[in-house]
């Protein structure tokens, strides 16, 4: 078995399996059809061709297929490819399975529920409690599995909750400094911010958006389950109001998608909460395998920013 | 009795009713106190001023309060003001009420409602329809009573009533000449699009932002009515999604207040529409007064442009 | 004989006439030379590659080129591409001629002339209805043949002319709802706002800009052709600075490329159907070939945005 | 005599004519009515009020009359004002004049003429020479009275000419330091790229934007003119695009007024050596009173900033 | 003795010592002076009117004079305004002093050096904390005494100090959260952020900006300092251009004044801390004194937002 | 010998010496590895391809190296690409170097320098003087080797000297036509304001940023060095503040880098003195080649536009 995808160096022979995240079928120069593989394991992507590929190859080597190749790392205008000797699908035999190949978050589903649920049942306000309760059981196994994001932060299997984790810890250390944020609404915002992706987004696999999301989005979606919410547990009370406007005013800004710009305090410091874990998330995975006085690649979301690592940091670990 | 605020001239004396819109204190530079008054009838606002005005007048001539008074018309940096010679307020012996001094639109509210159930009726698509007809009446009275802005536009009783049907007329014209169009999509678009404001605004008379208007808005209030009303009516067909993707969008972009961009062809052509009958309220509004070879007042949500009119155009009537 | 270019899909077997509208040399990763060509009928365009091409095949499959091939439909990385199977150029004998491989407005330009100048006959104005008729007429020829632009909107022989009389009829039912607008200036606006045209741009085949095009611009030239026509028939009334304003306007804003913002009610207008024209030409292009349930492709001009048909409408015809 | 108002300082007691350039009526809070002057010399402007004014006075001190005062000048938030102590209305016997009151550019109209002239003189395109010189004989009269602007800079009689004349300079030891500079068409550019000004602006004196400068501008008006001028002279070569071009661009963008970008090299030079003597007007006029170690007032057109003399640089004159 | 000015209410009779924080004179519309003085205590601010002021009151009550008054809280336009009934200055037997009357950090100078010297002796590499330990020492006193702006927050004695220690809290707990943060560059990054304020603002009493602080600005000044410190240190390893990017980036973009965007994590980090503090800072100021269900005033440097406190919040204290 | 690559046309067939700027490898659709080389000689670059190169070519031709080569000048994608036709590296015995194959300045470094030292030799303020002779002497010899910049303009061999000549005599032109310019400021500002580019550059050859260039940045590198030759000279007026203010502000803006924006006179006119050289800069050789009724190819930094020679202009001259 060979190291993860993420530890590959160029010149690595490797032999093991991996998972065909997308397979898209090219003409070259010569006339002739190759296939560009997406490989991946639980650790990363690189990307492969298949030269002189058959319409049978065509017909198995697709999206979400396990195979097992033997291959060397190379490096293609500065990204490593995969160049590929051998390549074959795998059987019941090989007794690998998908789940096996996909990132997912550090921590167990279970635990961050587990976790979650304790800051709910630590909430004071019983309005914002029971909307929270509902609100999170409701969704709760599609919350588990969801990722954050279709890429740039969180694009992992539970990355929706693990975000939201990281997000509760920050609220309460900042709660502890700064006294007069209210932790019921900061904590249920937190909770609830980016749950209607569950709806926005196909789940946790090749995740796209659904019609549903490109068309309301995740914030208003939510903004209506909160009223639903409400109306089932018949509660008519301000805090209804409070909840969806944290929600509604996450994005900070208009051009930012939310059509109200925060105007309770924990509006204001959610949404600075949810920069942070982001951008925490966006920069630890740029230079996570940066050598010290090296720069990172540049990441998009950051405004196309490339980071440094000062010399006198360690290096990163081999595995 | 005078000719109406909306015709006064420089010099003009009057002696009339008029309803106090606002009253607020000032202490002149010598030390006493004055009254501003902001008078109206059903035709405009003049300002007023009152000097040395006593506490008695303070509790006597407030918001609301409807007056008699005689005065000369006379010009204040550029905008005319309102000389009182003697005020006094007014009893039932006066037989006047509020309604008579306030602002609304040209046609019945009893008129406008069928109008709008015409275009109702002749819609094909039954979801549309019913989901439509429901909130129409769910919010009937509000609706047909409420402006569609606290200034700007259509900023008077039944405005919004008026905006819908003159939008409905644009919609009908437009769908004829581009048959491409979804009149039932559209026509949906057009009644429901500003329906959240009975919630976002505070009613017809001396309008403001309710709570729940500024922290959560007209479109975001919407959107969550339309999915309790189909799921009221148990509607679950993409007919819901595309309603409220109409409301999302008809502002057409974030800065503007809307989370999504308009990606269907009716929630373009909505946004378009109601444009259109915005800026020519607008702009007939501001030149309504203007005589020809004249510019008019700077409207502020037109870019503060000030608009002119060709010296070979009629002048205003006079009444 | 097959069916038109954009009635294609993947698989589908041709042998027709097309016309070659570019043909681009490149050079394979073997080294061997190859042509991209663009073929088009009068219902589109679609790309085609000529593997190992001979230096005769530079000669002979040029731009304007109308050839004869069998080929094959398939799929380049999401759009279509034709796979020749044979080709050859075309002769006297085939009978073919380039007029009937480009598309162009769907109704007859004589019958456009009639319309416009019904619009003109109507005219209350002498000087607006002289200027507007005098510069028709000296550039008729051209008006009737040109594109509306190079790309983006109404970019077929005598998109220039559709473009109008599709704007003439909105001027006129928005008139109809909105008596204050002045047709006589509107009408006149919507017919010479890019007239100018007929200088900025080659042409209707292949239309590229002109050199005034580029430095100049259709506005700017307009402009001085209405002075030079005030001059010819001694007209020098407000009229023409209204003309002139209209044309100047019509872009909305300087960074539109108007260097005056509409200050006149019937500029205003005419920027906002020139908007609604164009706009419902770019999306009912980009739909007419999407299934219901699906998106079309992005369209640059309008933001790269993406439209949806939803699923409940008719799916496009075949033919 | 006093001295001018330019030098005038907290305390200084004063008696001298001054022109009135404009009278607003106030009404104090008392009740009273009351006069705001603003007075002029030729070396600057100062504001005065006329406290408790008769109808008699409205009449007499109106804009453009001469008056004689005397009075104090003191201090205003920041700003000096002149106390009047008395004032009466000149008469014939005064002997004053307008003119005489009026800041106007420091070299003489008719030197200027000569020094631009003799640019002209040396061009050696034939074309470019011919329509330059027609243009500037045609708007001679206007051209050597005329201000450069309302505000901002050159904003005094003869401003335009002395404007050119500055930027002529500038145009040649540039040209001499970029031999690449095609001196005919620069010269012709910074010659004509304000004419149009003499009919944008209404004149020397207290001037305004006329009906044509506000919805046309200069920038259009010159470019029709050297349409018009090239017509006259039978000129149709390529130099009038590019003297129409250098007009329409010199602003350098659309939100700055220039419907096209420059895109010949004199046209980016034209653009810049108009910013430079625009802002070293400014600058200048804002520094010439400022003590060494201060900051000047600011400057609304150069991004509202303040600017520092360094106090090792002289202090102003006192005369 | 009265209550604090923060505390006050309309009615509120008072009888106390205050600081004049500032006094302009104005001309009232009878033409008689009067004073404007901004008076202060140790919790905020009120504005009074003195009318008729003699010459002698104009010497007396000037800027950092201590008063002694009787009067009256009344309402001007909404805001509060005192009322004089009787003003004295005070002498030494008054036994008042200016420390008394100015606002400051909730915790002592002494503790809060304490404090910061606590997290620099944890720091482990010793480059980075020779560096901050020099640069703290070298502007110790003034470090202390600084406010860390003019206005909007932290802007009081050792307010800079203040917005240092809840800051290094925050990046404390952050660090906690996020391992790969180094907290030796981070803590440096805290302490030395805002240092140059010392030279940038004028002192701790009616700060205004030093010549130095507009022309150079506190983050230009502290990376000269960096380069000096380590110069006398030689130390001329990577810590130091660590610590200037740190500095030079802490703004976050060109536009808000860093020259350099954000390249290392600590910098991204420490510009996120800096805007944390700064807003809640902000936004408790903002609330503290209003009422359940009420919007605070509106906060300029939060793009002009006003905050709702939520009506199921505590009320603030009375005194 | 061929003639320079500057000079090359399609079809000439070359036998010459090449350096190799940067070698890539790539990998062609057939699998087997090229070569992208990028050749230059003092006149210009052409790019290269080395189909099927073999490991040790990959060892031969790499950055840096000079080559021999048969080939011929094709277009590719309307860009010039050299077909090789053979290729062999050069040893001793060919007696080429590097710096024969390396654009640079059109003057000698040396008289330069003397130039330069003229400029220092005339200030008058011996503060000033002494700092800009201070710091020129310091870095002479990268600043005479310095290019300007990596890319856009001045991007060669002694590229930032010949900036600052030409700056220098833009200066002074400048300072004669406006007599209120400091020459002692202005020029300092000209000649220290990019010198921070010797240690933010790598060095002339295949220039590129370097740590501190990218962290800190030349402006910041440039305030701190004046700071220190301060120290060095004992210099503490107000002189030190100026120049760091110059070369602080000299980007203009924020967003172009400058942390503080111009408030002195000689610093506003310093950023449109280096506008003016760089442009002028990109503009010639952007149009050098360009034949009369061309355009050019589009200049990046300068909003990407093309720019057009007029068709009464020269031709360029062929060597």
């Amino acid at each position: 078995m060979s190291k993860g995808i993420r530890f590959h160096q160029v010149g690595d022979r490797v032999e093991s399996y991996y998972l065909i995240k997308s397979a898209v079928k090219g003409v070259a120069s010569n006339g002739k059809p190759f296939l560009t593989l997406q490989l991946s394991d639980h650790t990363g992507d690189i990307e492969a061709k298949l030269w002189g590929c058959s319409p049978d190859d065509e017909m198995t080597f697709t999206s979400q297929a396990i195979v097992y190749l033997h291959g060397e790392v190379s490096d293609y205008r500065g990204r490593l490819q995969m160049k590929i000797s051998s390549i074959r699908p795998t059987t019941a035999m090989d007794q690998v399975k998908v789940a096996d190949f996909v990132r997912s978050a550090p921590i167990a589903p279970q635990d961050m529920l587990e976790e979650i649920t304790q800051y709910i049942f630590e909430m004071k306000n019983a309005n914002i409690q029971r909307i929270t309760r509902h609100l999170l059981k409701k969704h709760q196994k599609a919350f588990l599995e969801s990722p954050a994001a279709t890429r740039n932060h969180h694009e992992f299997v539970s990355g929706l909750a693990y975000h939201v984790v990281s997000m509760l810890k920050v609220a309460k250390s900042l709660a502890e400094l700064y006294p007069t944020l209210d932790t019921d609404l900061l904590y249920a915002g937190v909770i609830l911010h980016d749950l209607g992706k569950v709806r926005e987004l196909s789940g946790p696999i090749d995740t796209t958006y659904t019609l549903e999301g490109k068309l309301i989005g995740h914030i208003s979606i939510m903004v209506t389950e909160i009223a639903e919410a409400a109306k089932e547990l018949s509660i008519s009370d301000e805090e209804v109001l409070m909840l969806q406007h944290l929600i509604l005013s996450h994005h900070g800004k208009g051009e930012w998608g939310s059509p109200k710009v925060p105007v309770i305090r924990e509006a204001e410091v959610l949404h600075m909460i949810d920069n942070i874990d982001a951008k925490m998330n966006m920069m630890d995975r740029a230079l996570e395998r940066v050598q010290p006085g090296e720069f990172s690649e540049r990441i998009m979301a950051m405004d196309n920013r490339s980071f440094y690592k000062p010399s006198f940091h360690e290096p990163p670990l081999d595995y």
